[in-house]
């Protein structure tokens, strides 16, 4: 018997210039290409492949979806934006095997992984993830704020630099400025802050700001926001914005 | 007057398949290549292009010799494993620009982000990195042990899922046992740990553990350590190593 497959394939932040050749394989040897419809319209069509277009915030019956059709033997791409193993469609993938039909567990799966947002935006900042840092997702359809908030006062406690995952949403268009709130009590005002949005895309847009002054109002679901660690600083660049870095060494004394 | 360039790419952790068509061009478009001599060995030579290969551990001298290069008309491509953005080149670049000659701020600088480690690492793991995660380095040759000890701490009693890069190497053996020791007191026994050696390459070797019985010793300088939440959990497969998942979801009753 023919043992259908599922490529999980991370299309990085939107240009193919950062999509992995290992990503593009598996999207041309896919028989079936699952994946929300405007990922799906990135990529030319090809002849005899099938598509399955899904709306947004449906992971969980997207990963379903693939897995049935891989179970009836297809060669699936399920395609995700920026890296699937980083709060995309991997996790929801090994959700449903647990939850779904015992065949599932022997199907043949495998993560190509991707550029995720933070590594985007960072590269074009300059180095700000060059040490310790950490990734919070403040959308709170799925856990509580309460985790959300324990986790914000732990990596300001641990003085890290925080990468924020879906800041803000037009359902959720509050908890960005809580979690600032939380922040400003515990970190330093003078605190470097970058709001990312739509790295790679026309729309491209990077603002710098301090904690203190920043307005929580810029991010939206495009956004990934960066706040750095008490190492964090400018450097003035000839021309244009200043760089942010984040050295390798740590300096206490600061 | 040509302005010099310096393009800091990511060649990810090993294979071709993993190094994005942005990084490919830069690499092909470079006058000069610079950076550890294995991480150049990796590359086809082509005609014309100057190739200066360097030691490990001397990462401010290469930026420097790669910003004295574009300063003098080059287009520099300066060759980083992994993400240069993270504990990789960028930063040494940007260090040494705060350090040195004024007109290095005027070079046309770019970062090409990469695969870094724990993306790999989680790729074939699963989803480990599916919800809140940090990455901390061991390494304490540049930043105190208190700092890393109060991050791990930190890192702990927020419930993020842990990357630990530089685990271990020749000269820094015990450090990753002291990490172990540490979070053996806050987190659960029951808490799945990987070690992730040299993904990507021809000597891969992966192994999951608890936190309770794992090996620390099994972490060397080729080695990714993960260690999961308190969500993290083991979803069998019809043959072989079970999945590493972190779902997308938070339940406190666990």
């Amino acid at each position: 018997m023919n043992v259908g497959s599922v490529r999980i394939v991370g299309l990085g932040p939107g240009p193919a210039s950062w999509i992995t050749p290992e990503a593009t394989a598996a999207l041309e040897l896919a028989s079936d290409l699952v994946g929300y419809a405007p990922y799906l319209d990135r990529l030319a069509p090809r002849a005899g492949q099938r598509r399955h277009a899904s709306d947004n915030r449906v992971e969980l019956t997207r990963a379903r979806h693939a897995l049935t059709l891989a179970a009836s033997g297809a060669s699936v791409a399920l395609v995700s934006g920026g890296d699937p193993g980083v709060f995309a469609m991997a996790a929801a993938v090994f959700e449903a095997i647990e939850q779904g039909d015992p065949a599932w567990r022997g199907l043949d799966i495998e993560v190509a992984p991707g550029i995720t947002a933070m590594q985007a935006a960072a590269a074009r900042l300059g180095a700000p993830l060059g040490h310790d840092f950490c990734a919070i997702s403040l959308s709170d359809n799925l856990k509580p704020w309460e985790i959300i908030a324990r986790r914000l006062k732990a990596a300001a406690e641990g003085d890290f630099v925080i990468a924020l995952y879906n800041p803000a949403s037009a359902a959720r268009p509050t908890r960005i400025h809580d979690a600032f709130a939380l922040l400003r009590v515990i970190k330093a005002a003078q605190t470097p802050v970058a709001f990312a949005r739509a790295v790679g895309r026309a729309n491209e847009r990077i603002a710098l700001a301090t904690l203190a002054n920043a307005d929580p109002g810029l991010a939206d679901m495009r956004t990934l926001v960066l706040i750095g660690s008490s190492q964090t600083r400018l450097v003035a660049r000839g021309e244009g914005r200043p760089w942010l870095l984040t050295p390798r060494s740590y300096e206490p004394a600061r």
